[in-house]
């Protein structure tokens, strides 16, 4: 019986987890629960699995849960909040395996310790890799435990990699499907809407991510994730366009043999791979293999998408760079989805706050976080002189 | 230094073998090398690679080759001939690992008595698993040995299944170019040309094989290899048309996860693979993933190819029904080949053999054999009653 806590259990992922966990109740166990602000659902899910430990965000919602399920005659949930809660409950002795899919850095130092406890985790969270992925994988690697990634492609990336060894390793292929301005050309970028934007053609995601997709900030953040949790420069990381988003993703060998993984696009399958690991167990998750027709792959444009070029040139600086881009993105989509700035300035103002931060390694949760702040910040105040000049592309030669 | 034997030297597999271990002098070395009928080639491979052994079919071949070896002032090498001499050369205790690669059955029991004595088999020869494949995959389970197969689709198969374990996997899906007649309706298939059908869309081959291909028997012998390989029923092995042969073959896994296998069509691959396993080395046969642009796939028509029908039922069957489909494709091929008989007829006449062909196990080699030369008997005598009577339509009935 594996125990598990989920950072993030009233999300997407969160969900998805618990879906999965209700289809295998004699292998999965839920130790832990740590929910934002919906009190509601946490205490719903409260109810339904009954953990050992709970979270809120703030002291008020964990009162309000506390009372909540003290009308309801639930005892043996012991809620805390904060970040000294997170790391109790992600440290907890009953715990095995740390599914981290808190949004944002809030789940950063909770999932650190998680890893220097001796936690499996599974993880779902971006800035776990994308900003603190060389704490995070150094720490898992000298505790001897796997890092395993739930999202499709490194999950993808994970099974080809079983193909061989890392050293035998010559390339890693992400496949992007290329986002909804995959053929639009470049002149229109400046003029496309939110609502476009969010118009996303094979998955259904959060707002953010979704922007990421259309931008291919996304792909960069995977391309930096792949590099922290695969232990490959960037160099060695290719991105390749494949609308269907049927093959998640590929590993070339140094034989010149490729593998890659197909699934149905369903993050239940990546999660339950990552429960499961090393061992694979039976999903009714049926990708129908005998009605697939074609397949397309293109190579990405980077001058079109200068995020993706962005998330290279920070994956092989490091550091802070890889923060920055990460909390400026966050601003500037964020900016982008309430009509201060245009599309096509989603990665000026990026670039700006990246060449802002400091390359090389951070020490500590602590500095990340900082860093993280500085980049925000930056991309912030870059963003109100956008607002308050008259022409907003004025403002690029500041 | 891996110690490598050849089964069938001069062969396109036996050359691409020998190409693949010039690329590679540090890690193996020719240890014996089988030759058929061709002498010249024969002796220029002994004067290149002076392996301890070598073969040739016949006594009177091997002394030419002897002679010529002893006027170039050649020594060191023993030449051997015949069935006993294959064995002894295969089973050679300074033979590491033997390359199954002789056409027809004349190398099977060298193959089984190579695996009796312990050596790793890279499999290139399809009797030795749709004819004896019962036989020699047991043994070689016995004795904890791999059976490497050296083509490309099992070879692809066995690269995804390090994905996961056996009794993790749902199901084989071996792809198939569809060969040449892939679109030409079935009612036209009366009036196909050997020019035509040897004209296949991906691979350059052998005349038999190209036909196999075009009928898709070469696909059916390739579900029974899989079943014999992997050790699965008929059942758990599907075939899917994709015109490029670019993906080699898929396995899916329980979790709902499909791996595929992409690389060149080049036979220097599986072949290294192979020999190298479970290592992986460089080598500059790259697939150009960059310039991907479109893969398609489709169901395969049973109806339209029924040797891949017959293909599944002696795969059920198993014994001599599979030895009967291969001695009877063998003569039905060279029937068609010489203009005998219809493309059309071929499936008939194999249909005719195996259900004449016990199925059941076959407990030796010797019987395989016996099997062998009973479904080749049994083909020829229904060929030449085709040829006797005045419409070849008319014998069906016979």
């Amino acid at each position: 019986m594996k125990r598990i806590a989920i950072l993030g259990s009233t999300g997407s992922i969160g969900r998805s987890t618990l879906s999965v966990v209700e289809s295998y109740p004699d292998r999965f166990q839920v130790a832990a629960l740590a929910a934002g602000k919906n009190v509601s659902a946490a205490f719903e899910q409260v109810e339904r699995w009954r953990p050992r430990v709970a979270a809120m965000g703030s002291e008020a919602d964990a009162e309000i849960l506390r009372s909540r399920l003290s009308r309801a005659g639930i005892s043996g949930t012991d809620v805390v909040h904060g970040p000294a809660g997170l790391v109790h409950l992600a440290t907890h002795t009953d715990v095995d395996f740390v599914v981290s899919a808190i949004v944002g850095v809030a789940g950063l130092e909770a999932t650190y310790e998680a890893v220097k406890a001796g936690k499996t985790i599974g993880v779902a969270n971006k800035e776990c890799l994308v900003a603190a992925g060389e704490l995070i994988t150094a720490e898992a690697r000298r505790q001897g435990k796997p890092l395993l990634p739930i999202d499709s492609e490194h999950n993808a990336v994970h099974q080809c990699l079983r193909g061989g060894r890392m050293e035998e390793v010559e390339r890693i292929w992400l496949t992007a499907s290329g986002g909804p301005f995959l053929n639009t050309p470049q002149s229109d970028f400046s003029s496309i809407t939110v609502e476009q934007a969010l118009n996303h053609p094979t998955w259904k995601m959060g707002k953010r991510i979704t922007i990421d997709s259309a931008t291919l900030m996304n792909k960069g953040f995977e391309v930096i994730e792949a590099c922290r949790l695969f232990h490959v420069p960037p160099a060695k990381v290719q991105v390749m366009v494949h609308p269907q988003s049927t093959i998640h993703s590929m590993v070339e060998f140094v034989d010149g043999s490729i593998l890659a993984q197909f699934s149905v696009t369903d993050m239940r399958l990546p999660i339950l791979y990552a429960l499961t690991y090393p061992e694979r167990i039976h999903s009714a998750l049926r990708y129908p293999l005998s009605s697939l027709r074609h397949l397309d792959f293109s190579p990405p444009d980077m001058n079109k998408f200068p995020c993706l070029r962005l998330a290279y040139e920070a994956a092989e600086a490091g550091g802070a760079r890889t923060v920055a881009l990460n909390a400026a993105d966050e601003v500037a989509v964020a900016a982008f989805l309430e009509g201060s700035i245009g599309f096509n300035e989603i990665p000026e103002i990026i670039e700006d706050a990246v060449l802002a931060s400091n390359p090389g390694k951070l020490e500590s949760i602590a500095k990340v976080l900082e860093a993280d702040a500085e980049g925000r910040r930056y991309a912030q105040e870059r963003i109100l002189r956008i607002k308050k000049s008259v022409s907003p592309r004025a403002t690029s030669v500041v």
